[in-house]
């Protein structure tokens, strides 16, 4: 039985973590970290409640953390140093930071795992992006978020692209210094267009063409829910792992 | 029953014309014009051949037109003064032609059609969005075309842009001055992407999104031999025009 | 200043309908009916709070129906009967209901609206599907809904069917008798898919093909606060409509 | 420099496979079995002409067989056993035809491939899609084919089926027995529809759910030019094959 601790638990992300922790059987919550010590009312008597970090005195073998970019490096921290294995959600850890922790966690000899994006459809999408890379080394992404993101292209699509241009056996550089802008950006050779539209939520298609046919990857976000479903192929593995990994796409087996 | 020339016979879509024209029960192909006086061996032994303009002599109701941007004006001009109604696939007219030819017909008594995309669902899918801009006011275009396509984004994308943004009550413009490159093209305020991938033929998107919803309109020309379709409506209808019109989408239905 | 009674205000689609009419200038909401007294404390003063049917007393121009089947019926006679123009967004009335409240709004002078489905892309889908079929006779639906979806196909996609059928000039009957099951259900000649996945909320898809080329037209439900649009439409509207139309698409222009 | 035989030389792939291997700076042409003995003039005179299997001699290393079922099993042996590496595109080997060739290969101490689907983007997918149902167990595949295929679904749909169920830990049997025909065919638990409309070719689509969000694969064959590109791969890694390998997955690396 993997004991748990659910930092960030009255957040709406911890709040899940709650629920997809208690309905598993082979893991237990032990306790949870809430800033605002708003008492969870439903959570069970043996889970333990903090409302500071310098407070949490626990068992507990895996750490959650969906708390705020300004706490995470502590908590994480903390966690390693207290022998729990982390499984960070937050965003915010600068490169630094990182590696900071994965000396930590190479110290204590202990394995986690921190993910910008637990959305396993996304991370999926990736990876076959770069698989397919290397048969088809022309390809385009459209991502399309609602109008309110502010950013265009969308980081996951920046990333994709990345891993895009590492799956082609040879750079494939197709300058785009003067093209038209209906072809949109430039990244490592690949162009990435940005739809931005009222009622999408968060989505990403890439496309690659070849002669005479074409292969399309798309994953559809429509609620972030969906994160817990990486979580949980997080809490499969995260006993296993045996350093702190970044990215959920490196725990992935495809 | 519909006496019908055809000129540029021995063109891709002259040829394509022909199959159209000899399987209708309403029409007879009685004569086409073909620069090289390549024989056609396989047309019957009524349909006229003629190798020069100033050779046709004909009594055919209907001009259809697969030339050269270098013919078009003189043909359709000699097929007006010879009581013949044009049907016209050939680009290249200019606006001062057009307008030219429109008078022409006028004091003829003559309608026409001149086209410079017979696809149907092209035509369809401009139709559809300028109607769906009345509730859908937010919009972007996403076409595909294949690696070698010069030019981005395509005319038609251009031209489904001017209908969106006609379709919309008030103009709902999106300042896309400093817009990220990954926005694409701003044509009225309507952002348009263009994909350039081998394999691909000719595809148009038109992305439509509102509160909570999304509507998509998508056409895709696999094979020029879809303009065929096209002519088919123009041949039914050529007899009733009562004016020279341009534009497929102006005698389609919807 | 059009003045709104809203009958099912505590309900989802209720509550979201008073901020409709709340942020219109053209509008002013006079009165609310809830069967549970539940008072909605963030109401204007201005407003009156019913909890029967036979309290309301009201000098209301519009009904707003967001109620149950069991009440929608007696809500919306009482409406006409009152002088109010309803726009019922409520399902489960009758053939024979629908007839009688038509014959009573006829005899009070009175238009207005009842549409099951109030969905703008859906109601847009179906139109163009039904004019685009004119051209492609050879349409097959894709629906896809979430899996706890227990009918299939659902209503709308044999709604989009018959539709799509009617528009047809001629009825192009494919005998799908001894079609295998892997050719979907056949409404009117037309296949229809059913996808039931989770995640997916409610999308549908038409697909037209014909020589060489093919029309998609989509649309994504994604939140049912998408519904509002569709009210939207109607509030516009509904002062001006001499009857008491069944069906969004019968009062939008395309 | 590898030395190539291409029997069928005078079909549709065979022209393409000639096209294909005289383009590469690794493969040298030697020889082709084109059972009508029609000169290929456009060959180099180095190229040897054979019409009949009994004719050829050779020394070529790689035998490339497009030709027909009834030749095909023959050709294969008769590679085999003149120590050629065969790369088989013809369909039509039983079972046991396949064993067969598969314990010479070995006691030849030869490798090679027989592929009845030579398309990348077809093969990419359906590895993709096994890979994906170990996160997404749920999955539907609609596949689309231009309307005069006769069966329904598509031998790859069904191959693809298989693959996910395989990919999927425990089998996630959605009985079907009473479902409506809507919902489609069930091979191994997967709901599969079958698209049937002019103007396709050939693409198929597998969908998957999970919890707030999809992951879509998709995959067109616009031509069957595209199959070359499969060639290409199977002609890079031929001479280090220990096996007679069925099916391009299986030496794809993703």
């Amino acid at each position: 039985m993997k004991k748990v601790l659910i930092a960030g638990a009255t957040g709406s992300m911890g709040k899940q973590a709650i629920r997809l922790v208690e309905k598993r059987a082979d893991c237990q919550l032990v306790a949870v970290l809430a800033p605002t010590a708003t008492a969870n009312t439903e959570l069970e008597k043996t889970v333990q409640r903090f409302d500071h970090l310098s407070a949490v005195e626990t068992d507990a073998d895996i750490w959650i953390d969906f708390t705020t970019p300004q706490a995470v490096f502590a908590n994480t921290k903390f966690a390693l140093e207290h022998h729990m294995r982390p499984i960070v959600g937050t965003s915010g850890l600068t490169a630094d930071q990182i590696k900071n922790l994965q000396r930590l966690a190479s110290e204590k000899n202990l394995g986690g795992i921190i993910a910008p994006n637990f959305g396993l459809s996304a991370v999926l999408l990736m990876k076959f992006a770069q698989a397919a890379a290397r048969y088809f080394p022309e390809a385009e992404i459209v991502e399309l978020h609602h109008a309110d993101k502010v950013d265009a292209p969308s980081a996951t699509a920046i990333a994709t692209a990345k891993m895009i241009a590492a799956g082609r056996h040879k750079a494939e550089q197709k300058s785009a210094r003067d093209a038209p802008r209906a072809r949109g950006a430039n990244y490592d050779g690949i162009a990435v267009h940005a739809v931005r539209l009222p009622g999408y939520v968060a989505h990403e298609q890439v496309l690659f063409g070849g002669p005479g046919e074409a292969l399309t990857i798309r994953q559809d976000s429509f609620e972030r829910s969906s994160f817990m479903q990486g979580v949980k192929v997080a809490l499969d593995q995260v006993m296993n792992l045996t350093e702190l990994v970044v990215g959920l796409e490196n725990i992935l087996t495809i």
